[in-house]
């Protein structure tokens, strides 16, 4: 199948790529490389060494025999997406072309204006050069669990049967988004179920869970195919964060009481959701939400089992509780379906002591470029104008050890 | 009252501006005029003269004693926002200034990109020049009825008690808008929402119904205090629309079955609504909505309603069904909730004979000014690149006259 991935070099966007390729699909990325120029504007970087992107896609080419064709493009430059559209002619998109981090787009106003922006705009630029040139083509769109935010009723896959008043009807599920971030990509589900509608267009909606995890079979091969690994404040996730602070036998960070519950999922299960929605695509005009994820846990739950975890490579892994820097429910209700992918065949790879451990390891090994102060969090949910030092904001003091 | 009127020279902010300041509140407009920069653009004019801001202004000082400052300003441009804010240091805001024509965003890309991101980007610039410079003033936001579509059960207004799988929760009404214009309203009322949680900011967000009316006891004081009304194709609403048509003699086009119910409010009840959330602020933090229109009518009454008042006039008005330009439901149930500014002390100005008759003599003295390719529909909604000529598109035919 002829596969577009907008923003391919990133995080998921890379190993995803190499995934659709090594299964003989015909892979273009399109990618402005935004990922790669916030590390050069904060001093931060992946912890693991990665290679620039024409380096990558030659020791793929070197090694699996196969090409990935590369277009340096922005969403928001409408021409320059066109012209992929149009060279390509895709039978599916891939879209993980959006500022992806909630601090981020909590720092200030520049920040949150760029994160809607980009995400909101880019994604209907998207939502255009599918209508224009590609209208037969699958969306896969990367939506996020934190759309829904924490209501006190079960989390359904997109939309739920409301019964008021005596008469029913299954609507859009109701979305409490907890930061810019999380807000743009609950416009955009907005946006693309309306074109599904008016244009006829497919698209699968993934509201994905917090991924974890490093390596796919593809990017074990050979160390120029490794993916990116942060593990800062601004773009490491909870579970990969916790690993490096491990290594570095620094104490597991934990905002506030630690019983925010989240869906997690491994990175080898996120790129095969995806290749489960690209082989079985809805229909013309259907818009679709699946949740993307495999397991709930807390994060108290998490730093317990990387602590524990830890205790085979020597380490006495400390618990610190810090004032949360988000505004959100710190105690709640969560309890949300995820069965649409397993129902399409997802075998899930669980959070386990040997995932753990291979995460810890990997810290262990990339110690030396450890760096604490990209780690504490410095942008308050509260504040309007964060300044991102890096060396922790005051604001956000040790409240107790454990 | 300190109060800053964004979008002050508009339809709807210009009298708003004047019935406040009649009430003896310190008003200031905040207008960067793209109302009229529209009307210059594509040769469209209001049916009746409007003065220029200035003039206006200058008019209202002379008659009434009052004065009202004015900024010409972009909410796209922070420093000009941030600058009035600073300057003002409003108790309220009523925030007008927003595209507000779904046919204009459904136009083509660059017309649905300069809606949201107006809409969107200068809403998130409003929410943070609150937060920034009086972040206890009331935000009081024109949203509309058209963010939640037509389901099959009941509107609340804003929020809904969901029982699902033995649980309970209220969460925000689910929406389903019908244009890159309602949704643009949609992504506002979620930004919104989540400032009153993280900032304590407080906000009322009105889902207006659609307005007609002309007059208000303050507009007819002088012919410079006019209002603007539209019957175009992009800005001109049912009813004005069709009292335009029945005076000229032209039939009143239908879009689709026309059995499309919504929500109208008279003009005069509209900036009452405005001001009885002024009068009565929500708490700090708290994000309320209120439905604001007073009466439901579907297309086709309001199209019999104005042929059978036309005949006063010694008129003989035919209906014209169209093939609808819109996709949207044209047979559904429709039942909103409507009680809160009631609640509050609105009494409602329903619409009667002799408004009807009084917007049809209006739109019959100014008859020398209609121009009929102004009026039928050139928007596609299942098209992402409309040209906007001025003869009326072959594609929305004439299906039947009645």
């Amino acid at each position: 199948m002829r596969i577009l991935v907008l923003g391919g070099d990133g995080y998921l966007g890379w190993p995803q790529s190499l995934y659709l390729s090594s299964k003989g699909h015909d892979v273009t990325i399109f990618d402005n490389l935004s990922r790669r120029h916030f590390d050069l504007e904060r001093g931060f970087n992946s912890l693991t060494p990665i290679k620039t992107i024409h380096e990558r896609v030659a020791a793929w080419n070197e090694i699996s025999g196969r090409q990935i064709q590369v277009y340096i493009g922005d969403t928001m430059e409408y021409e320059e997406l066109a012209s992929a559209f149009r060279d390509v002619q895709p039978e599916a998109v891939v879209h993980f072309a959006e500022q992806r981090s909630a601090p981020y787009s909590m720092i200030d106003r520049k920040h949150a204006v760029f994160t809607q922006t980009n995400n909101v705009i880019g994604t209907l630029n998207v939502l255009y050069a599918l209508k224009e040139f590609a209208p037969g083509c699958h969306l896969v769109k990367l939506g996020t669990m934190g759309e829904y935010g924490t209501p006190d009723i079960d989390i359904e896959e997109g939309f739920i049967e409301i019964h008021h008043n005596g008469r029913s009807d299954v609507l859009p599920y109701p979305k409490q988004p907890g930061s810019f971030y999380h807000l743009s990509k609950t416009h955009d589900s907005h946006n693309i179920m309306f074109c599904c509608k008016i244009w006829g267009l497919r698209a699968t909606d993934l509201n994905q869970g917090i991924v974890y995890g490093f390596e796919t079979d593809q990017t074990m091969q050979d160390a120029r195919l490794a993916t990116r690994f942060d593990y800062d404040q601004i773009y490491g996730t909870a579970l990969n964060r916790f690993c490096v602070q491990a290594a570095a036998s620094y104490p597991l960070s934990i905002y506030g009481k630690g019983q925010q519950t989240r869906g997690y999922i491994n990175l080898k299960d996120t790129i095969r959701c995806i290749e489960l929605a690209i082989i079985t695509p809805p229909a013309q005009g259907e818009y679709r939400v699946f949740n993307q994820f495999t397991e709930q846990f807390s994060v108290v739950e998490l730093a317990e089992m990387v602590a524990d975890q830890s205790k085979r490579f020597g380490l006495e892994t400390q618990i610190q509780y810090l004032s949360n820097p988000r505004v959100e429910a710190e105690q709640h209700y969560y309890n949300a379906t995820h069965t649409r992918l397993i129902e399409l065949g997802l075998q899930p790879h669980l959070l386990n002591g040997s995932l753990l451990e291979s995460l810890i390891d990997l810290a262990i090994k990339h110690g030396e470029h450890i760096d604490r102060n990209q780690i504490m969090p410095t942008v308050n949910w509260r504040v309007a104008k964060n300044a991102i030092n890096n060396q922790g904001d005051p604001l956000f003091k040790r409240v107790s050890d454990q």
